[in-house]
């Protein structure tokens, strides 16, 4: 019999209190249908007290069929007053949700400090205000914040208010290193040392401020706890809450536990990615687990082993979370990676034919040139397809031109561009924030009526490097240009003493691969995502 | 009696594997600067024998006076062949560096499956390799590749193969958990067991496949390991590797190890965000410790009790590794490092009177825009001269203008300035390899006849930075502008939409700064280089 571990996700309380994470009612709506999909076991929606978009959220996701718990937030009844007089546990408890957390103080220091109260005083709170719920006939769990902080410091008192919540019928008591300050050998001694004086089953809720936050979910759950709070890539107020993204594969691959359905497991490395864009975060390109370059290989010794036996370099297949090899191409790398890379294509290479050895030849002198492909797989797509023949070009570029005035602190940019699609000249104009963005919009004015489906695709990262530090600034520039839309991610790269040039390339080639794509699109509907899928992930 | 643990940082090995990490000799040059001035025990350079960077770095580190042991990376020798034939080998015995680490197999599924040769041929190279430093007269460190997952597959090889480094005359042994899939629990055990078999000092380094980098490495040391491998920001081949800015402050803030002096360890924010500049990636801003938003309190109960005592939501005080305390609401961050900085300059600011306000205000709206002073010292010397009344503007920009134009791939840059100097007009053109080259070009034919020293000056590097990606071209870009002369280097920054108004902005700055240290030094000579270097170094 292997042990259930319950995951309860925070993604959309706790973690909307990190910085730069702001989520509408609709963005919160959409996050909780890919956390029911992905079989987390609770919910919490927020605070249906707090303000408007969580009153919405808590309205809109009654009528949803979800198979996950939502629950609500708040905290425990306000001192020296009654819990059915506290109007946000009233909230709660109307809210028609079927559970609910409530947070209250176990840090002696805490309620002398913050809560500015007696120690009784805040173990009546927390008695009073989880006995509400329950009269009310709700699930009720106890948020202890700042648990081990407390412990060390009161561990009698820690234990009281705990004692409390369960005497009133908590239906879980949840330990919070509310200030991530605690490390896993003292994690793992204090939850064994609750689980031998409580009887009402244990949660883990972490914080990472000492990068430590998935340790301390793993140490308790080793101590006995069954619950995790935590969110989807670790998103939270200041260093983040336990990153869910990590602390399930950890749990469930490696240590044995039953959490998700394994068809679930895999849709982990999609949510999380979804989750990024709808909280317009870029995910750290090296993620554990999920992240695009978590199983991606550069070093060519790596790579040469990686061929042989995946196990090599890698501690678990990436497709048990749905993410995927990547082989990169880097001045580290040798000829392996490029052959992996094309034959992943669909392209016929193999080591030792002549066309190979031209292909070679080419990147390497691109390569000396400054061009950088590791970072750029949409763009080594479109040299390998042109070198096997396929045609990549899909419109021309004519001529363009771009005029950047500043008088008097005023600046203005605007670019020209003369194409040729389908041996139509089209000729336009357009104004921008500065020349790049002047020139992307010339040229998807010129392209859409051609392709209306460009209006999906969005610049999602745009980096300038300048490599060759000799001439400063009449040096070479490398162009990195980041372009997604609703489901991929794909790069291109320019190269060029000029900026301005160098940024042109690397628009032109992700425009042509997104158009390339989508007319296969056209053709196999069905492939496109798969196709793009190898490529990118 | 405290323990000492040793710090081995590998940022310029191990950490340029990382997806989108490509450092010039340069470039690490800088960061070894920074790292020996953060006082790590060993910085690795890379391998003296593989690229024409690397065997730069080691001509050019020869000639600085560095307290860190520079060291060189390697593999054991060849299967089959002599280590004094092995010319990788060689080059490591004659880089002139004092102690050299090399990678051996102690896995033998990867012996048979990667190397292709016989486990006992594995020893022997392993034992051949090492002797041969020692007989050089070098400090020899061996990493043994993949060694948990040896050690779990086949524990008596693994042990056999750190017993022949160990007899060879390894100075240390470092096991390396290279695939990042290990568990603290499995880390703490085979450590424990390894340090009752052997007698050499042990080295742990992780990788963070499973976001648990940080914790095996802690765990390592709690059974016995004296030593920790890793990278500032975690940089390194996939999920990255151990992450020193968080172990370094666990371990001796968090676990009483003496790791580095106080003083230094305040400098290991400013070193984290340095590196990130010259790596040109972005930080997370919720890095644990070293982040932007480690110690950022979004508004709410949270600011009211962090105003009541610290301590109720920070688990440290982060100026002990130089961070700051942020309230998002009402920031009161930076003030210290200004008014220190104004101080070396030689102005009258200290933190109570209404001149400084209105600077630290000044400088905060800037840092809100997205100026980022941490890596542009002398945009922030003529900002806080300026603040203090000193005349820094040398001469007037009227306007300026650039035309690109490309035509049957044919490129065209002109720029077009009128400046006024000295009350006298002055309107040129220049042509350039791009706009930005342009721009620079004309600025200086307009002022090498007021100032003819100007053609002493290059720029020396060129950096540009989308940070508000949201937007993609449309965002806001930073550009950093490096500048040398004979002596001295110095950085400047400009923001904007526009990727030539910023670049403009960090160029003009950039000159303005050089050109009035050139009129003080007119006036005192011996002057000059001292105060530079106190701004730049």
């Amino acid at each position: 019999m292997t042990t259930s571990i319950t995951i309860f996700d925070t993604t959309l309380r706790d973690g909307t209190q990190g910085e730069g994470i702001s989520l509408s009612a609709d963005d919160k709506l959409k996050i909780a249908q890919k956390l029911d999909a992905l079989g987390v076991h609770y919910i919490e929606g927020g605070n249906p007290g707090s303000n408007g978009k969580d009153i919405e959220f808590f309205q809109r996701v009654k009528s949803l069929n979800f198979q996950s718990k939502i629950t609500a937030f708040g905290s425990t009844r306000r001192k020296f007053s009654l819990a059915e007089h506290d109007s946000s546990l009233v909230r709660i408890a109307e809210s028609g949700v079927p559970a609910a957390t409530l947070v209250g103080k176990s840090w002696d220091f805490h309620v002398h400090t913050a809560l500015q109260t007696t120690l009784e005083e805040n173990l009546s709170m927390v008695y009073d205000s989880i006995a509400f719920l329950k009269q009310r006939g709700m699930e009720a769990l106890f948020d202890s914040e700042h648990f081990f902080d407390g412990y060390k410091n009161n561990p009698e008192y820690a234990v009281a208010v705990l004692r409390k919540a369960q005497e009133a019928g908590a239906d879980w008591l949840v330990l919070c290193d509310t200030n991530g300050g605690t490390l896993p050998g003292e994690i793992h001694e204090i939850v064994s040392r609750i689980r031998q004086e409580l009887t009402a089953p244990i949660g883990i809720h972490t914080h990472n401020d000492c990068e430590l936050a998935v340790a301390n979910s793993l140490a308790a759950i080793q101590a006995g706890a069954r619950q995790v709070q935590g969110t989807i890539n670790g998103y939270g107020e200041r260093c983040g809450n336990a990153n869910l993204c990590s602390i399930i594969p950890n749990l469930q691959i490696k240590m044995g536990y039953d959490v998700l359905p394994e068809e679930k497991l895999r849709t982990l490395t999609g949510t999380a990615r979804y989750v990024s864009e709808i909280a317009n975060v870029n995910m750290p390109v090296g993620q554990a687990y999920v992240g695009n370059a978590a199983f991606a290989h550069k070093g060519g010794i790596h790579v040469s082993a990686i061929m042989k036996d995946s196990k090599t370099y890698e501690h678990i297949e990436p497709e048990l979370v749905g993410n995927k090899q990547r082989i990169l191409v880097s001045e580290l790398a040798g000829q392996s990676n490029i052959i992996s890379k094309a034959q992943s294509l669909g392209l016929d290479i193999n080591a030792n034919n002549e066309q190979t050895k031209a292909i070679m030849d080419h990147i390497k002198e691109l390569e000396h040139q400054g061009y950088q492909f590791e970072a750029a797989d949409a763009s080594l797509e479109l040299l390998l397809r042109q070198a096997f023949g396929e045609p990549v070009e899909v419109f021309k570029v004519e001529s363009f031109k771009i005029l950047v005035e500043s008088s008097k602190g005023q600046m203005n940019s605007e670019a020209i561009v003369k194409l040729n699609v389908d041996g139509k000249q089209v000729y336009t104009a357009a104004e921008g924030n500065g020349p790049v963005n002047a020139l992307d919009n010339a040229l998807r004015k010129a392209l859409v009526q051609f392709y209306p489906k460009i209006e999906e695709i969005h610049l999602s990262d745009y980096k300038v490097r300048v490599f060759d530090e000799k001439d400063a600034t009449a040096a070479k520039v490398r162009v990195l240009v980041e372009s997604s839309n609703a489901e991929n991610t794909w790069s291109t790269v320019g190269v060029s003493s000029n900026v301005i040039e160098a940024s042109w390339e690397a628009l032109i080639d992700s425009i042509r691969y997104a158009l390339l794509n989508m007319e296969k699109a056209n053709t196999a509907p069905s492939d496109f995502n798969e196709r793009i899928g190898v490529v990118n992930h």
